[in-house]
């Protein structure tokens, strides 16, 4: 038999744009997600888990012309069965194409209204960067079928506890609150929406969504050169404006500065703003709703507030937009101060269900960027980047390893976190090396003599690692970082040491 | 412009074997893995979160000589890069194969033993059948880098803890062990094992393997058959068999049906067994051992148990090898009386990185199987299948939207599971239709005569539904199903009629 050629050995990669996390950053994310489902929950709000597969056809991103599904999603094709060929499949791209998914299957079992809420992870194939993976997590709740602006209320009412229930007190963040009906108003009193030729115009419509939906990136005077003749980026590229005279372009930026000292105020710039336009008025008054509903549940401008500035998403939404901000300042890797930003955003889309049922589904909803909410709470120093380590028992005598299990099984029974060294126990500093990696705050030793004596030495190593770190600290190196205490009484003595530790 | 063609509705299906989960089948796992990821954090495992996708390189499911990857696991290319074709890409199909990715990729920066668990959906590209889906939870804890057998006994009283931990009680389940080592011994003794020549009697191994691996479907006679000279199947099918002759054969069967009143019995019976053969002799040992160290943390054999008979996994396992059943005995689809049988199982594989580094690294886990778990204390009656309803606040006069909005941040406030109807509030039956179909305990009707008596009428429907449901409860009939209450009193009379209907 010929030799097999032997084969190179796989590479131990994770693949481009993934990641591993490990420990804390697991546990601190599940302890997150689970905070903000209890308060979805306490809203009246119910658990879906839909498969991370769907077919390309349910999520909607199949263009007929190509052999492979859109770039965007990670797709494959089914074996074909027979002469069928097989259905393309895709990971889900975010939790809102399921929804309606699962919303138009099993519409006749749910409740109208459905409010659901749904975690976990998404992917994108697409272009990795520094930060940005192919896989990261959302955390959605929406309500379907409900047309009421109550529902919009409502979902901002939930944002705003459920940051504080995460953590950020009130005063860091605020939940901002715009209309997309009012920028259609500002849209018709420009003279680029006609309601009764809705079609007209559509080209340069497109260009000022695009436009204003950049202040952010560009500022008022990047968006105020798309609004006219057109844009030179520092590049050179020249993009092409919508092509607005000064007066209609100054609505326009009107719109988007029309925040005033109160609530009150900004309600009545906007009303003078779409002064004439049908849909401008019903989308003000939508937002004077929005505001009076907060107020009666104690959600007032510290929480929510209406803010004509908020323009992400205005393109894709049909009614009621929300953002919720982080207020504080943090510093970036550079060192230089800057806001924290968005860390959740949404709003109303009616179109919902439609593709697959042909009714138009009304529905409002938000997400939360799981991973941008724990930057911002690690970054504030509000979550622990590390977790307990385990108390380690350290084998001395590897023929003891029963008595060993023995003292462990004690301490975990008392609720704390423990182990026995598993690892090679003949190099005693091999044992500490370990329990130093695992940021073990106590290590127990018994040895022979112990043993003999019926005691255990219980070893401070959070302690001990002050100590070896700042020598000066005087008073700490009177403390001591071992004690000698009965067999019988380690558990209480660690317990108490555990305490101390935490204060 | 030509019409567009009208393009057919989209399909609102879930793919193929996959399935979506509502409400309580959500809550209910994420509650379970919570309680699973307390137990495995107090035994000292880290928590690991890879990501769903790997290199089908580094799963290893790559065959060279086809152009797609191997069937059972859903998999496709990323797209080339000028010359360079895209790497194949593929969803995890266990958590053992990122594992052994993940410490060979980071081996440098983890702890030596690493302990980790891992929890979360895997996928296999497999056909679906009636309960089996292409998409499940797995949760498994690994420690990598002990080699001694403290860690599987670890392991064992860990899975014993766990399953107390979920609410299985003790004496309903049994942690198995058994050890591929003595089966070694026994196929030494046997004949069809020589430690000087290991490839003699390969094939004949390979039949043995598989023929135990078939106890619990073939049973003994099975077995027997196909360790002789092969078994014909009901349709007909004739399979080989490995060719032992009686005696040869008697001494396998033998180890299968070694075990005895007490663990000292089996290992002697054992011992017996195994008899001359050094690997068989050391296998013994092993379980000896790890019967002393569980024993001295306390965990007895009335939780977990020296058992010869447990096969399963013994092909694939190099040391120890366990399996925690559960013995208590359920009600199949068909109303026959069943044992519910495994629901975790694991042991000893030394094998895990060498594929990446050419290094034996010695390694061994449990895999909990979540959603059998949940099914067996469903099955029991020891988990609600329904979870509580919100209080619904019904909404009387929608122009008072804000004031209903009032009370329920109240409730919300109050840490009550609560909500406004937001659907069409003119036909107060849909409302009540509503409360029904949300499983709601509680409504709360405020009208304007109420609103201007300063009251609320709070509704029992749980109460509610019982009259209904059985009209010859006079004493049920006798007590109120509404009271009147103060605005003031709302929260909490609601608290107090939640609390009764808890009794």
């Amino acid at each position: 038999m010929a030799k097999l050629k032997k084969q190179p050995r796989p590479k131990a990669e994770t693949p481009k744009g993934f990641r591993d996390y490990f420990g804390a950053e697991v546990t601190q994310r599940a302890a997150m997600l689970q905070a903000i489902a209890e308060v979805y929950h306490r809203y009246g709000f119910d658990a879906l888990e839909s498969s991370a597969v769907e077919t390309v056809e349910a999520l909607g991103k199949f263009l007929p012309d190509v052999d492979r599904p859109n770039e965007g999603v990670f797709a494959w094709q089914e074996d074909s069965e027979g002469d069928k060929p097989g259905d393309w499949l895709a990971l889900r791209y975010d939790l809102t194409a399921p929804l309606a998914r699962v919303y138009a299957q099993h519409r006749n079992d749910l409740p109208t209204p459905y409010r659901r809420y749904a975690m976990g992870p998404v992917w994108r194939n697409e272009k990795p960067g520094p930060g940005r993976f192919r896989q990261f997590y959302q955390c959605d709740a929406d309500t379907v079928g409900a047309p009421s602006v109550a529902a919009d209320a409502e979902i901002c009412a939930m944002l705003s506890d459920t940051l504080e229930a995460v953590g950020i007190p009130r005063g860091d963040y605020v939940v901002r609150v715009n209309n997309r009906k009012v920028l259609n108003g500002v849209m018709e009193v420009a003279g680029v929406l006609d309601p009764k030729n809705p079609d007209n115009f559509s080209a340069e419509r497109g260009i000022v969504l695009r436009a204003i939906d950049k202040l952010d990136r560009l500022g008022l005077d990047g968006v105020r050169a798309l609004l006219g003749e057109g844009r030179k980026d520092d590049s050179g590229d020249f993009t092409k404006g919508a092509g607005l005279s000064q007066a209609q372009a100054d609505v326009v930026m009107g719109f988007m500065q029309a925040k005033r000292a109160t609530g009150a105020e900004t309600v009545a710039r906007l009303r003078e703003l779409v002064s004439g336009s049908a849909v401008g008025g019903a989308g003000v008054d939508e937002l004077e709703t929005i505001a009076d509903l907060l107020a009666a549940g104690g959600y007032g401008p510290d929480r929510v507030e209406i803010d004509p500035s908020v323009v992400r998403g205005l393109g894709y939404y049909t009614g009621p937009v929300f953002e919720a901000e982080l207020t504080f300042e943090i510093f970036d890797e550079k060192g230089r101060k800057r806001q924290f930003g968005s860390v959740a955003g949404g709003g109303r889309y009616d179109d919902l269900v439609k593709r697959f049922t042909g009714q138009e589904v009304p529905a409002t909803g938000v997400s939360i960027g799981v991973d941008r909410l724990l930057a911002a709470l690690s970054a504030k120093g509000r979550i622990d980047k590390d977790q307990a380590g385990p108390v380690i028992v350290t084998v001395m005598d590897k023929a003891r390893m029963a008595d060993y299990q023995a003292m462990v099984a004690e301490l975990r029974g008392a609720g704390i976190r423990a182990e026995v060294y598993l690892g090679n126990p003949k190099n005693f500093g091999n044992q500490l090396k370990y329990a130093d990696r695992r940021a073990s705050p106590i290590a127990i030793i018994e040895g022979g003599d112990e043993q003999a004596a019926g005691i255990v030495q219980i070893k401070d190593l959070v302690l001990g690692a002050r100590i070896a770190q700042n020598a000066t600290l005087e008073e700490w190196k009177e403390r001591p970082s071992q004690f000698e205490v009965p067999r019988g009484e380690m558990v209480a003595k660690v317990r108490e040491m555990l305490a101390g530790q935490a204060e």
